[in-house]
């Protein structure tokens, strides 16, 4: 975090900054739940965005890349869950275009100004009367505190919606950048892999607005993993809409310094909630590796250890099992010796250098029988380090996937 | 398979070459059963093995690979389970060393003709005093039918030990070669990650049974994963101890094409046994991918969808979701093009080209509920294919784990 920022949480969530609008209803996609949300900006918005990297892209993935080639501008976001409108080609397709339409013309929009995102089950076609009627009815019933609806509007098997919203000033200006996420099974590192919406009225231009989420992006939705599958829907957009009326941020600044900050900030903890509720999940695990060579090696060891199944169950179980966590940095492919490795479980010591256990096996329990388990894995090589967030394996989400289309 | 290759499988496991003896019995390290396995070649036997790429490296791992550049020959494989001596730093070490050393003085064998190994919980010091006399008792009861209890010596939460053993001709002569194998959780690609011991009467040099271990391997204990995670110590090893007076097998010759075949079809084998008897598991899963534009691209993918925790479970559950396994090849990095990809679940179809479903939702969940479930995964793009073999994913492979040490 950047010392100079002060940043102060506020209620919100996407609706938080000005000019924004949002809404969220049930239209008949899932069971008796919300499965529709809109966000709404009163003014064209500058908008960012960054994709699964997934070779299997779902359709509504394809139309927005399409989108982001016509116009820098964004001013709506139609968003349907419980259907992930991929792997169905043409007629696919067709019908993220018909939800981008729809919604054009319900709120008087130009086409390439509407975005669409979808979520849910693989290989189904939408219903698209009803998404049809759904936007329709949706698009009228806009308001400043739709927020809570449109982030319940986003889910699939979340347990509980996800919002979060800061301010802080730039200048004379006070910014604001409020955002939703869902996420949920198949969170993996690389890439979103879940849905994020993000909203700021901070004035800032297309390019540099890019540049700002792709090092949020790196620092937060890249650093979670529930199961280590990558989705073929996943994404993460910002608007911003300039109405805070601050000197538009520029590359290389301090502001632009300071904007990075306040949107990693909003994205880690957004992160932090999809791992948390990662399916079936009890607690969230963060996997901190110090004195690695390079901020890469050791996101890299951070990423093996939260993938590991074996170490998953182990905290589940609080089990202080650290011989699976230091295998697991093993085939993380990093360069580093097994020797000068240490590891603590919160703040319990339970390995030092040259394999020597400390291991108080009462203490090791107590830590990790807390909701949030910091791991903690210091290679003693340099002086770079990286944190990555996943949830413990349990029994539910066996329960949860192996079950999931019926 | 060679089709030129006649083979019979037949009883006694890694006893059933001549000249080959073993025995196993319970000293002390587990809880109440076998912890102690060992096998003895009368005449000293060419050896070769394949150790673990985790860079975290069992004591054990690190003496063999000292004993196999002092020496191509081997006469005895001293085994425990229940305890990997992993993370035990200069002590383990001296441990490793003294299994061989006492081996070697009760089987009157030079100490570099004795190779070690070990699995099991991790940063735990052997009961050096027990094992020590274990393998003196374990030395005087050696016997051609020692085969099962040496494979029930080696299981760690296995349930049920692993042997095979088959017959071929080579020229005038006929060549036995056997083998056991554990396995159960960490069980992942690339490299071993399990243990396996192989015994054969062929003639065949050292260089040239290595070449043959690691064409065998990499068809077989490298496509298989349980849980993704790859251990500290695994290994696969072979003893050639030339009782079968055939010609010496030459590198680029018919007969070791015939060797590597017989190998292979061994190694398989004893690999999906492993796969099936993942923890928790229910079922075996193999994954077969075609229509690749290399073997490495199909093994890729097939890779990717053995190691996804969603298709597992979906597996698990019968539910026919192709959209995963799809997802999971869009992420393994090879390149495709999803538009052409057919899937088959057993002999069901359930995806045709361009995302046609094809589904018999009665006729996949038969396919599905099968103790073994083939998925056909045709990428209709090259002339290539690769299997893959793992299992499903379930609640009780979260029980074991969870609760591992205690």
């Amino acid at each position: 975090m950047n010392e100079r920022l002060a940043l102060n949480e506020c209620v919100g969530g996407v609706t938080a900054p000005l000019g924004v609008t949002a809404g969220g209803l049930y239209c008949g996609i899932r069971k008796a739940k919300k499965d529709l949300a809109l966000i709404r900006s009163d003014v064209p918005a500058h908008v960012a965005a960054v994709f699964t990297l997934n070779k299997t892209q779902a359709a509504p993935i394809l139309v927005d890349k399409q989108q982001l080639e016509k116009s820098p501008l964004c001013s709506a976001v139609i968003i349907n869950s419980g259907n992930a409108n991929a792997c169905t080609g043409e007629r696919g397709l067709n019908d993220a275009w018909e939800m981008v339409d729809v919604s054009a013309q319900a709120l008087g929009l130009p086409r390439e100004q509407v975005m669409v995102s979808s979520t849910g089950v693989i290989g189904q076609y939408l219903p698209m009367e009803k998404i049809a009627a759904g936007i329709r009815q949706l698009s009228a019933q806009l308001t400043r505190e739709g927020n809570k609806d449109a982030a319940e509007g986003i889910m699939t098997t979340d347990t509980y919606s996800k919002e979060v919203a800061v301010q802080f000033t730039l200048g004379p200006s006070v910014v604001t950048i409020g955002g939703m996420a869902k996420g949920s099974g198949m969170i993996a590192p690389n890439m979103a892999t879940m849905l994020a919406f993000i909203t700021t009225d901070a004035s800032i231009p297309h390019a540099v607005l890019q540049k700002a989420l792709n090092y949020a992006n790196n620092k937060s939705f890249n650093r979670i993993t529930v199961d280590g599958d990558m989705s073929t829907n996943d994404m993460a957009l910002i608007l911003a809409n300039g109405l805070a009326k601050n000197k538009p941020i520029k590359d290389h600044t301090e502001e632009f310094q300071l904007f990075c900050s306040a949107l990693e900030y909003v994205m880690i903890k957004l992160a932090k909630m999809i791992a948390r509720d990662g399916e079936g999940a009890t607690k969230l695990i963060e996997v901190l590796v110090t004195g690695a060579d390079s901020e890469e090696q050791a996101a890299g060891a951070a990423r093996a250890v939260a993938n590991s199944n074996l170490v998953k169950t182990a905290i589940h179980g609080a089990d202080a099992n650290w011989g699976r966590i230091l295998a697991a940095v093993g085939y993380s492919g990093i360069d580093f010796n097994p020797d000068n490795v240490e590891i603590s479980f919160g703040d319990v010591p339970v390995l030092k250098k040259n394999y020597e256990v400390v291991l108080d096996e009462e203490k090791a329990r107590h830590a990790l029988v807390q909701e949030n388990v910091v791991v903690t894995i210091n290679l003693n090589q340099g002086h770079h380090g990286a944190r990555f967030w996943t949830c413990d394996l349990t029994k539910e989400y066996v329960n949860i996937n192996a079950n999931y289309r019926s």
